[in-house]
């Protein structure tokens, strides 16, 4: 197997073939680091390489027993996650060359599992807006999309085949459908956030990047320590909702053809179908989730903000000016709101295990004109629900086009299967 | 007024003169200091002293306007909340000597209000159970309780006016009984806890202790920025339901008389009081409470389980091991227990305003048999409802006895008004 084809596998064919000592992780690790070499000055994918410890730490694993299901797995680490052995910035010049003395939950859990840490990929400033130097790996011009910016584009480089990202608004389902990945945002409070950059506490979630639903199940199966996540397979069809939201009209060309190949492939497969309209209440609740954002981000970063605000871009220190000045009563309400939603979504699912809506407006815009929009993710994220990113078309200039996958709050083993089962169809 | 008086009148009181230019900050940091000097060598409440920056601050403050509402109060700090100009260990020999690069949100918060940061008080190892070198202020041979411990003691002692904690299990509301002071835990997710070390997600709450329900609802008020929270009058007679919980047979002598004395005081007052029994399925909260927390321990601190598990305390190695094992469907399930259990809550209100309940099983115990039991209020902080200490009685040796006052969850406000209400009539 040649080289490109080997990085092209996927994580979990990867992990299957270092358990079985078919390959060694650093022979894994060394070819990812020469395709980073290779793509890097174009992709700028990377806050900080960790070279020489990740080729250590390869061979110290090919000496030793399997260490767990990430064994030998070269792995991407959003730079808003603390390591103890690489800086951490959080995307700000205000912490350049910031050295944590620990690793975040999720980084020290996967290091047990046996995963290779790779290096810190860039990520937008506190993972808000402003964008880093990273590009799509697919056409240079363009935005991987943020903020989890270099995880994806990385994974989409095929410079490793797993990383880890935050979601606060759409961090890892736009970048996913911008870089043409499979991402996936769990239920919400399902990992543990410990050593991440806190920036909004009710909505921070932690996820990750692969090639595949396999891939991104073996990844959070390894982070929660749930192994029924594994091999998330079914034989049996699910029942699917589309569902075109209230921002339909954000959507370009290209996602209706997506939305029409989804309902015309798993029909053709045996799939029942239902378009779903969500509660008109739910109209709001793309505003809501910006405006408790900015209330929980304003007092997140009360330290930058009192002591460090000229060193702050300019949209994150609106966004914050706008979180101190809502009324704290205001935000009560919203939480409320939200609280109610949340009660409400349960019943969208009483005849479908899976919700298929868009993940993006269209493919990802110009580099220059930021890491694109978020506005057909926070309404999930706001509600909690596990959202998976299938990509599965092209739209222009090549560009991937895809949709997420919404499931039930909690239920992501089932929410899992029934992606792998429609992506399988719609990736023909 | 001499030099204790002013020491002793609290925080609120003492806010007031410091915005009328009264006293300046500057006399009552020195006052504090002094106080600290006296007290400390037998107390053991501090961590670490800012002694130089904190009479710094203190005469900037005298000479520019009034920052905010806490300006010129000084405050004690857990040190469990990262601080950037003061060292940070989290009660841990694994962190002696860590400066963090920032402020923790609440913090940072506290000194734009205008409060002067004295140090960091001492905490249990990571906010759990081994015991930091602190005693009780009302006798040194018994334990200030725990996690908070220097923070009930300091404010205990009067070395100062307001101190930050944080509650997981008990921290905060168990404490303030056995320091015979103030401690308010409010609603779960009220306040931000950005750069606070992380011990359990769904369970760590940040709050804070004061001399009265006057100065934890400034404290609290000046944090979340929700200034109707301030001097919580009322002139009407809450309806108040006296609650045993399921942990009743843990009771000693001395709070089975504070809640006779409350019933007698109160009725006497013209309360309407009512006894009211939770529903039989909370019997299992207190339990399920403590597995949560071993689950959510053992991945918030997986860095410190892996890469430092010698220099962790016993208790805790085997709280992260009881954690490790627990497998994720069974925290699923009690997690699913947790939400239904606090929807039930809600009822129990449905003809009161607040419950009263015990903080702790007695007095405090001696130092060297640990910090006490969280027993009477792990069930509440599972709940995620506010909860205020309130002191006014006194046990053998001297020492203080309460009781927690307990509101539905996110009435802070009317809950602190009543609680305010029965403290005045209870401390006579």
């Amino acid at each position: 197997m040649n080289i490109d084809s080997l990085l092209d596998s996927g994580a979990a064919a990867l992990a299957h073939r270092l358990q079985q000592r078919d390959i060694s992780a650093e022979t894994l690790t060394r070819a990812c680091l020469e395709r980073i070499a290779q793509r890097e000055p174009k992709l700028h994918a990377w806050a900080v390489l960790g070279h020489d410890q990740a080729i250590a730490r390869a061979k110290e694993l090919d000496r030793g027993p399997t260490q767990g299901l990430l064994h030998g797995l070269p792995l991407g680490v959003k730079d808003i996650y603390d390591t103890y052995d690489l800086p951490t910035a959080y995307g700000s010049p205000i912490y350049k060359g910031h050295q944590p003395a620990n690793d975040a939950a999720a980084v020290a859990v996967c290091r047990e599992a046996g995963a290779v840490v790779i290096g810190k990929t860039i990520t937008t400033e506190f993972a808000t807006f402003e964008p880093g130097p990273t590009r799509n790996p697919h056409n240079p011009a363009f935005t991987p999309g943020g903020s989890s910016s270099g995880s994806a584009a990385a994974v989409g480089a095929g410079m490793v085949p797993l990383a880890l990202g935050t979601q606060t608004a759409g961090s890892l389902i736009r970048p996913a459908a911008y870089c043409g990945i499979v991402g996936y945002k769990p239920s919400f409070g399902m990992l543990a956030r410990a050593g991440v950059k806190s920036l909004c506490e009710s909505l921070d979630t932690v996820g990750g990047f692969g090639r595949s639903v396999d891939d991104v199940a073996l990844l959070v199966s390894a982070l929660s320590g749930n192994r029924a996540l594994l091999n998330p397979d079914s034989t049996r069809a699910p029942r699917v909702a589309l569902c075109r939201t209230p921002m339909w009209d954000h959507a370009e060309p290209e996602v209706h053809e997506a939305m029409a190949q989804a309902e015309r492939v798993l029909k053709g497969a045996g799939v029942k179908i239902r378009e779903i309209e969500l509660p008109s209440s739910f109209g709001v609740l793309t505003d809501i989730h910006a405006e408790i954002m900015a209330f929980e981000a304003a007092r997140a970063l009360a330290d930058e903000r009192i002591r460090h605000e000229e060193q702050l871009g300019p949209v994150l220190q609106k966004m914050l000016a706008q979180g101190q000045e809502l009324p704290y009563e205001r935000y009560q309400a919203l939480m409320t709101l939200a609280a109610e939603a949340r009660a409400q979504l349960a019943s969208q699912f009483k005849n479908v295990e899976i919700i298929l809506a868009p993940s993006a407006p269209g493919v990802a815009p110009l580099a220059d004109s930021g890491t694109g929009d978020a506005v057909f993710c926070r309404l999930w994220t706001l509600l909690g629900a596990p959202c998976i990113h299938l990509p599965f078309h092209q739209g222009p200039h090549g560009l991937p086009v895809g949709l997420q996958v919404i499931g039930p709050v909690g239920a992501d083993l089932p929410t899992l299967r029934a992606a792998a089962w429609v992506h399988e169809r719609l990736r023909g």
